[in-house]
C-alpha cells in the first residue's frame, strides 16, 4: 500500500541520507576548508617584514600546524572515532597508513613553496575515504576563492559550477601541467627533466605547472589542463582532488597504466584513458617509497 | 609677480601634461585593453564546441588577429603619426623595426597556447616607446581580471594597488619563472631544459610558469615571484611588461648581464641586480634571430 504523502516524503528523505551517508562530512569540510583558507590569507597579508625577519620555513611550518590542528581538532569533536593522515602529523612522526575506517586525508597548505613566496596559489585540500576510497574531496584554493568539491557519484564543482574535463584525445595537442617537485636527489631530477623534455617533444601543446599538486588537478577538473601527472607527490595532495577529476569525467591511473593507488606516490589525472596511456607510454617511471612503507 | 590663482591653476594643469605628456595615450592603452579583454573572455565563452569543430588554431587566429585589428585602428583614429609593432601584422609580413617615432608594440593575447586550452592566464599585453624606450605598459589579464599598468617614473600597480618586488638576494630561497617556449628544434629544446634543470640544481626554491611572459613578468612585480628569465619570446610579449617591472623596483638585463634589448628575444627580469647575476651566471645563451632582424 501506498504510504501517505507525509510518510513518503519522510522515507524520501531517508533514503536520500542513506544515498548519502557521508553528506555531513563534506558538508563541514567545506566549512572547515573556508575557514582555514581564510587563515591562510591573513597569514599571506602580514607584512613582508614578517617573512623576511623569520625564517619563511619556519613561517610556513606554523601556519601549516596550526591550520592542521585547527581542522583534525574541529573534525574530532564532530566525528571522534574517524581517523586522519595529515601532512603535518606524518612529520611529526605519525603513521600514514590507509585504514577502512573512516579517514580524513589533510593538506593544510599545498603549495608550501609558493606560500613562502606568496605566488598565488595555494590551496587546503581535504580527502574523505571510506573502505580505502575516496568518497569525497574538497580543495579550496585561498588567494583566487575557488571552492572545488566533488562527491563520488554526484559531480565536482567550482563555486557551485560544475565541472566537465575536455575532450582532448590526441597527445600531439594536449597541455600537460607537472611539476619539478621538491626533490634534488640528481638521478631522480635528472629523470623528472628527462620526462618532462620527452613530453615536450612528442609534441605536446604545452607544458605548464602552478607549483601545487591539487590546484594542477583541479585545473583538469576545469578542462583548462588535458591531464597532469607527477612522481614523488604525497597522499595528501592528490587525495582531495582526486574524486574532483573523477567526478569531472576524468580517469586515474598508475603510471605503469595499472589501477590509481592513493598511497604509491604517483598518478596520472587525465580528461580521459585515451590520453592517459599515449602520455603513460613516453613517461619513465621515477622511484619513491609508499606513502605507507616503513 | 605671482599670477592669479586662476592662472597659477592653469600652469600647474600645464605643467602636469608637460610632465606627462603621454598620459591620455596610456589612459585610452587601459580602456582599449579593457574592451580588449573582454572580448577575449567572450571568445571563451563560445561553447567548448566551437572549440572542437573548428580548429582551435584557427579560432585563436581568428580572435588575435580581430583584436589587433580592433585596438590599432582605435589608437590610429586618435593617433595617427604613431607606429606600430603588433604580433599579428608582423606574422602578416609587416616589419618589426623600432624607430624613435612614438610606437604601440601590442600583443593582443598573450598565452595563445592557453587561451586554445582555456588555460586561465592570457592578457592583452600593450607597451609604448619614444625614442625607443618604454614609457608605459598596459597588461590586462583577462581571466583574472587583474589590470597591470605603470608609467615610467611613477610605479607600477594591479587593479590600482602598488606593486612592490620581492627583496630575495639569494638564488637558493628564490622562486624563478620561466617557460619551455614554443620552439620544438631540437638543439633549442636541450639547452633551455639543460637551463632549468642548472637552476633547479643550484638549488633554487621552485621553477614555474604560468603560459605567458606578461604575466610571468607582472607575478615578478607583485613580489609573487622573485624573477624572470626567458629567451625566445618577441617584443610584444615583453614590452609592457618590462616597464612593470623596473616600476615595480625590479630590473632587466640581458642574458649576457649587458643592458636589456627589447628587440633582441631575451631577457631576465629579476627582483634586483644581485639576484638576476646570480642567475645570468647559470644560464647558457640559446641563440634566436633579434626580432628587428630580416
Amino acid at each position: 500500500s501506498r504510504p501517505t504523502s507525509k510518510y513518503w516524503g519522510k522515507n524520501r528523505l531517508l533514503e536520500g541520507r542513506m544515498a548519502d551517508p557521508w553528506q555531513d562530512c563534506m558538508d563541514y569540510a567545506v566549512t572547515l576548508a573556508r575557514q582555514a583558507g581564510e587563515e591562510v590569507r591573513e597569514a599571506l597579508k602580514d607584512e613582508k617584514n614578517v617573512m623576511l625577519k623569520s625564517s619563511p620555513v619556519d613561517l610556513v611550518t606554523a601556519t601549516d600546524q596550526k591550520i592542521e590542528k585547527m581542522l583534525i581538532s574541529a573534525i574530532k569533536e564532530k566525528f571522534p572515532s574517524h581517523s586522519f593522515i595529515g601532512e603535518e602529523s606524518v612529520a611529526a612522526g605519525e603513521k600514514s597508513i590507509l585504514t577502512d575506517n573512516p579517514t580524513w586525508i589533510i593538506d593544510p597548505i599545498d603549495g608550501t613553496t609558493n606560500f613562502v613566496h606568496r605566488f598565488p596559489f595555494v590551496a587546503v585540500s581535504i580527502g574523505f575515504t571510506v573502505n580505502k576510497k575516496v568518497e569525497f574531496g574538497v580543495v579550496y584554493s585561498c588567494v583566487e576563492d575557488k571552492m572545488y568539491t566533488a562527491k563520488k557519484g554526484k559531480g565536482a564543482f567550482c563555486n557551485g559550477q560544475k565541472l566537465q574535463v575536455s575532450k582532448q584525445e590526441d597527445i600531439t595537442k594536449s597541455l600537460v601541467v607537472t611539476e619539478l617537485g621538491s626533490t634534488r636527489t640528481p638521478d631522480i631530477v635528472k629523470a623528472t627533466v628527462s620526462n618532462m623534455e620527452k613530453l615536450f617533444c612528442v609534441p605536446v601543446h604545452g607544458l605548464r605547472g602552478v607549483g601545487t599538486a591539487a590546484l594542477n588537478m583541479c585545473l583538469v577538473a576545469t578542462g583548462g589542463a588535458d591531464a597532469y601527472f607527477e612522481m614523488g607527490i604525497h597522499c595528501w595532495d592528490i587525495a582531495g582532488a582526486s574524486v574532483i577529476v573523477t567526478e569531472a569525467g576524468g580517469v586515474l591511473l598508475d603510471v605503469t597504466g595499472g589501477p590509481f593507488d592513493l598511497m604509491s606516490r604517483r598518478v596520472v589525472a587525465a580528461n580521459n584513458r585515451t590520453l592517459a596511456e599515449q602520455i603513460i607510454k613516453e613517461i619513465e617511471i621515477v622511484p619513491f617509497q609508499r606513502d605507507d612503507e616503513e
